[in-house]
């Protein structure tokens, strides 16, 4: 048995690379790395097997081959024709360099996905790049269109948009002398990207999610993708895996896509053979990070498709250059203030403006949750951006958008229980409850809505209930008692219901109007008047995934059995009727 | 406003060092290491800055401190008087050099202790190293008792244990000519480590954690500690932060403790002033390693007391060498298919029998399951061990201790939520919501156990259900009803409860007898013989902290409004006379 793991050789030394030997160190896996100068990946591997040269030379490439077990790359930017000669000599490079070639040209990668029945926006060919035969395509495919250079594009640029015919001869000219195809405009709500992983039998995917752009460079990632159906996710999960099937070789695909705004269909972007910006979030919110999963599958280790589960949702706010070569500094000094934010800086030295200097990564219980602990950097990188490209100072944003909910006055965390009454008159029913939630410590909203007055108020708060970051409801209410039933159609969170007794019946009208809920749609009652009890639940329930939330609960219950220790103690010393006379019996 | 961060200068290169620079790269921040040759920290961090030499040599120090901000250690083993000239010249050193002293001296270190009123195990000077002042100490402690050496020792080494009288000679032949004390023997149940954060203006902890020892080194680390009741849990917080306020200096500190067999009495047994191996679980469990909060800290960065809370709980394992210079390889492989296991490997060349090589961390969402995972390579480890120390080859290990927990037949997985019944009558009933679990993936376990026919068993088996990787109970039962709220009283658990309908009463008796539970216990009560409810209670209880399944939640009732539109549009198209009639009525 050989015990040694493979040499890898690395075609790019920038910040994918860094994270890639990251990943390596850590497995005392070896990279050799092709680029210019001390690049970011360099700094983090102290060996002597390091090439100086471009990624694009032959003779570099070649002696890379030659020292390393594997050939991989972390830019797709490569010379595919040397690539081709060292596999042919016997060298292995992962993904193939067919799979190179055909994604660094996007026409060559639109017409594989075509062939393979994957979804892509409609597109044309231009044979010879001039004006009259732009205007006839965009005849055909209508207009607003995107006029796109087949090799050497990204971040933006090698796209011209083409909004009427009156266009055409601007976007002609930008892009003369490229080999050029135009594309039908995606109407997209949303981009969403999913990171496969092909290993030697199989094709894995990471959770998909929402990417957005700006200055069509990635600014954010939101993972899992925000308000997206569990439909869409799963059509989402298998284009991915079926686009990144196309292609022949092993490692980890970025891929990106476009939801329409009809909400149904989606079209896949475009398709990177390397670790992603879109996949920085797994090295926090998943067991195995891209990076470590791009090389195991390209050295033949094994990949387990549940370390790529997401253990905790995360949000990824990239740190770009600004006006001055310090800016991305204020970010990084502003991130590390931020509680449990995840840095990475790529060592690149003075930043250019919009350049990828670093990035964060904010992991929280919910997405909602990320974003809004985000928002100060979000604030201070529109600044930083509003510097850079010299357009006004931005206003300061207003409140995330999600959660608008505030826990009790006092308590700035955003609240993880709302506790709703039908009616004011239930408070005193519920101030025990409410007080146990203090006692616990778990931040609360506490709202009156009725299911019979305020119907519609009542349903927009359940169904936004989840993305503001509640995790229980606990609705209260009397008489026909619908309020608690009524949440819980509008949520898929737990909901807990409190009959509370009114003038008539002793509460057993609210009892039996909560508890006997049509099949499909739970409720959890709790007793007649037992807001208590109800409170207990909900910290039981938060306690499956929050160990101290559960230490609170095994208090309780050890103060309980103290309690009642001591007074059967005290009976027994001083008999029952020196008792009774205690309690005034 | 100056940008950049402090150059840190490290005393010591092996792999607490190079777990410290992977978080430095991140930052950005630049760490001369100083110690002899390729050291492990050294072959992460490619620069001119590292120093060849001795951590125990004036001339390096010197250098170090000349061209770094703020000296610090990751090995206490460092000369303090070089350490104590150089802070005198004005150079930083954290944490301070008097600190380092102190604790190098094990002697030292508890007076410091004691004088502090922090608990410790009773000890006594040794002024002569006598055999005959052994012997009277004996008298005095009582035995067994342990014998020291106040420095210089480490992982066992140094120290000597002193089971009676007879003992004496051999104790003090073996560490002449140090300078040594006694210790009581401590009789303890557990060893619990604290990694405790010290900043400018705070002394922050990490959760506390198992430690479990074998062949005096540490092996495994159990975060959070298993089976300790909050009360412990607090009590361990406050001495390892009490016991780290002794101290002056910045940065995190190890501190490890005893929980005697009293089940009471915490005493802490010692004290690193720098990252700890018991630390090592915190680069995956917490949003902050104790890497990154010692880096924060000596250069005066941020520090938040949330950062250092567990997102999930871990087994940390050792991987020591073997007989052979490749035997860790062998675990490596091993930790490899084990998925979404965290691999870090230290780069030390070929191994040395029980040095140090590597370690690996399983996350889970319980310390239970992380623990049944891990199971195949503490068989391994036995296994290499038996090698190296030649005793003979272990038998496989049985089943883990817990959980003894199997989901249905054919199904792998540790169950998450627990079914009970009172009788197998009540199957029936149940029958629909065990068909929704099924539907949903989720795994669990189906027992009949009847509060009082097997009163024993039902409490047993409630009070172990939370250890045993179970998230939610649901139990049924009919008439008295009495299963589903002994369970609740047993466990601090969220518990379901289905009143079954039986021969008489039409279930209303079961009902009240479920809903209403004493204040204090909660019991969340679904609709007679609504099982259905009650899985998907199950199911919204487990997604507040698990997206997949809270997808399926939306996706059943995205499914079931698909079926009641339907129905409505077929009854409007046919009529309701038609519709009738399909339905037989």
């Amino acid at each position: 048995m050989s015990e040694a793991f493979p040499t890898v050789g690395l075609l790019g030394g920038g910040q994918l690379g860094r994270m890639l030997i990251e990943a390596a160190n850590r497995l005392n896996i070896k990279v050799n790395v092709l680029d210019t100068g001390a690049s970011p990946s360099k700094l983090i591997a102290a060996h002597g097997g390091h090439i100086d040269g471009k990624f694009t030379d032959r003779a570099s490439i070649q002696k890379l081959a030659a020292s390393s077990d594997v050939l991989t790359v972390e830019i797709e930017h490569v010379d595919t024709h040397v690539l081709e000669e060292v596999a042919r000599d016997g060298h292995k490079v992962e993904p193939s360099w067919q799979t190179i070639r055909t994604i660094q040209d996007k026409f060559l990668q639109k017409q594989t996905l075509v062939k393979a029945d994957v979804a892509v926006a409609k597109y044309e060919e231009l044979q010879k790049g001039t004006e009259e035969e732009l205007s006839a395509i965009g005849d055909r495919l209508g207009y607003p269109l995107m006029l796109k250079s087949k090799t050497q594009a990204y971040d933006g640029k090698g796209n011209h948009p083409v909004y009427s015919a009156a266009d055409v001869p601007s976007a002609i000219s930008t892009l003369k002398d490229r080999p050029l195809y135009a594309e039908q405009w995606a109407d997209f709500s949303m981009e969403l990207a999913v990171m496969v992983v092909k290993t030697k039998d199989q094709v894995l995917s990471y959770p998909t999610v929402e990417t957005v752009h700006e200055d069509s460079i990635c600014k954010l990632v939101y993972a899992p993708a925000r308000n997206v159906s569990s439909r869409i996710n799963a059509a989402a999960q298998d284009l991915a895996r079926r686009a990144v099937a196309c292609f022949t070789g092993k490692g980890v695909f970025g891929v990106e896509m476009f939801l329409l705004r009809d909400g149904r269909t989606l079209l896949i972007n475009e398709i990177a053979p390397r670790p992603h910006n879109s996949g920085h979030y797994t090295i926090e919110a998943c067991r195995m990070s891209q990076y470590e999963a791009h090389l195991r599958a390209v050295c033949d280790l094994p990949v387990a498709a549940d370390a790529l589960r997401m253990r905790e949702p995360a949000v990824m706010l990239n740190i770009l250059g600004g006006a001055d070569p310090h800016s991305h500094l204020r970010i990084q000094r502003a991130a590390l203030a931020l509680p449990g934010a995840s840095i990475h800086m790529y060592a690149k030295g003075d930043a250019r403006p919009g350049r990828k200097m670093g990035h964060v990564t904010l992991t929280r219980d919910t997405v909602a949750a990320a974003e809004a602990a985000l928002q100060p950097l979000l604030d201070l990188v529109a600044a930083v951006r509003a510097e850079r490209i010299d357009i006004a100072q931005p206003k300061p944003s207003p409140a995330p958008p999600t959660p608008q909910l505030r826990a009790q006055p006092g308590d700035a965390r955003p609240p993880s229980v709302a506790v709703l009454m039908g009616s004011d008159s239930d408070l005193k029913t519920m101030t025990a409850g409410l007080d146990v939630l203090e006692r616990f410590g778990i931040p609360h909203t506490v709202r009156i809505t009725s299911a019979h007055r305020t119907p519609t108020v009542m349903a927009d708060f359940a169904t936004a209930a989840a993305a503001s970051g509640i995790k229980v409801i606990i609705a209260a209410a009397g008489g026909a008692a619908h309020l608690p039933g009524m949440c819980a159609a509008y949520t898929s969170l737990p909901v807990i219901g409190v009959p509370v007794k009114a003038s008539v019946l002793d509460g057993v009208d609210s009892l039996y109007s909560e508890v006997q809920m049509p099949r499909g749609v739970p409720l959890a009652t709790v007793g007649i008047g037992n807001s208590t009890n109800a409170a207990l639940l909900a910290a039981r329930i938060l306690g499956v995934s929050d160990a101290e939330i559960r230490g609170k609960v095994q208090g309780y219950a050890e103060d309980a059995e103290t309690e009642v220790r001591g007074k059967d103690q005290r009976m027994d010393q001083v008999g029952r009727q020196e008792y009774a006379k205690g309690m005034g019996i």
